[in-house]
């Protein structure tokens, strides 16, 4: 379901997965059970051109992780990143719905303004309901059957980033505001 | 050897492999010689769906995992996907004749109602008597040989996933009962 | 430079480079400095096999490893596989020259029934020497020149594995000799 | 880009940048936030063979690593290659402007002599002053953009490794020498 990319200032919340979406969908067992996850360097400095956005009043929007991954090692990632994060939410629709009801009190319809980024079944439900769902190009068939986008990037093959980058224009910006941008922390 | 896929009335058991089937078939080893294994996330929701089937009485089938491997990991990983697990066993075969028998005494052909997902050569005698037998795309050619089933996965990228989705019949459940389905834990 | 498989019977010494070998020459190294390698699971059984072809008199070769590599992350896996296992090794022909004239004195040319497992520049020396050199699909271009053979399988992907199937003469073996040689522990 | 490589007497300093160079710009991460890369074992005969190339005086350039990331994964893995290493820099920029005043007083052009090795974003202005900048395969598209060379690798994929061969002219040197260098450690 096509839908043309949104623009920052329509943006009120960007709400990320994490498994499949900054990992390649694997995790690392070890013989205690412990767990590792590869994700992609690149989307640290993703993260960096946000806040630098943010900083320069040029981005309102807040960017969060929501999981229902119990095991902390979703914690650890988004703690890198210095990004929020939401983990072992099994009900993620009813865990969006409250928050967005406290933060947009007597929004009509505080999902228009709110990207979702998922690729699995469990994220149906709130890619149904937010007004810009993306997934990235290895998702599940019925999450890219509804997702308004389907990314060319792989999760966790700088699919966060490839998003990050076209919401912040970066393909339209000068060199010189993209090395005074990276220089810029 | 093609032969149908079996219904979910037809089969009383269910056994999978570990190496190779929930992993990619490699083994991360460091100095001490600790082990780690690469898994698919994707295989949590499959088994979280045979339990919500489970529950509601749509399944009757157990599911466990019976390996070769003496190491621990095997272990680790069935716990996270509240599995039943057998590992250290050499001698697969033997040790499911005598489970049949304890668990179906009287049942003339107890392997008939039986499914079993391998991926190597210690899987044939097995293989060559489950009544379903099922192999990753990237099985060595002998087990593929004798294999009803060659799934277009490769091990520990999907496979153990997509053979429930289609044993429970994801594509033919509706878009409410998926919903549904996904959000009671 | 190709030449026909060594038989069973023309070989007493068979020796394994480790990484890029049993590895995808690839290292995980940790913020310590700790470090991990990825093996191929399929190598196990490999190794189990010879272990019964020998118990049954009809292999009587030497297989170990022999490796540059200092960390004991080698030692690790040699272990794991029950492998003899020489690490830290810089002049591998030298060192190989010694164990020849120990293990076979008065030999006239006690390479020619050595087969060597090699990937990169610094087994080259080793690799001129040996009756019998293979490479993995992605060795250096260097050692594939010099090879007698070049495996269709890459390094940690199955190299070792097929090798000693074709040394074993898998392919031969009719079904019950396979189901009774996986079930021989 | 294109501009002809660099021959070894012009150049006085080559650096690196980590991340995506040495790696395939993938972190794994566990439940503590440890985290590990996956490095290339080739890349460690390649710093063997200019270790050695020094000693005999063909080779006076300094090779160091550059990187912003602050985890201290940089440092074991540049500990492990023997090489210096300067972490945690925002601004590289600056930090190699001032490193060549220190170094080169006087020198006119500084930069001329300089090979750099990055593969995003915030390499960019470093890159556009470097004599000479190499980017891998997988390298940013912007960073793709003003390159004087890509090379066929993908970063951690051989790419530190062939570039190093192709400076120390390795395809022209005679199974002797190679021979030679592979064997003086």
């Amino acid at each position: 379901m096509p839908k043309s990319f949104p623009t920052l200032a329509a943006i009120h919340t960007v709400v990320f997965d994490f498994d499949g979406v900054f990992t390649d969908n694997k995790v690392w067992v070890d013989q205690d059970g412990r767990e590792s996850v590869r994700c992609d360097r690149g989307d640290g400095l993703a993260f960096d051109l946000i806040r630098t956005f943010q900083r320069r009043g040029r981005l309102t929007a807040e960017f969060f992780i929501l999981s229902k991954e119990a095991n902390p090692v979703v914690l650890a990632r988004a703690k890198k990143l210095k990004l929020g994060c939401h983990h072992g939410v099994g009900d993620k629709l009813g865990f969006i719905v409250e928050y967005l009801a406290a933060r947009l009190p007597g929004d009509a319809d505080p999902f228009a303004g709110m990207v979702y980024l998922g690729n699995d079944l469990n994220d149906l439900p709130l890619m149904r309901r937010a007004g810009y769902a993306v997934a990235p190009a290895d998702a599940h068939p019925l999450v890219c059957d509804i997702a308004h986008l389907i990314m060319p990037q792989r999760g966790g093959e700088g699919f966060v980033r490839a998003f990050i980058e076209r919401l912040l224009g970066i393909d339209h910006l000068t060199k010189e505001e993209i090395d005074e941008l990276v220089s810029d922390r």
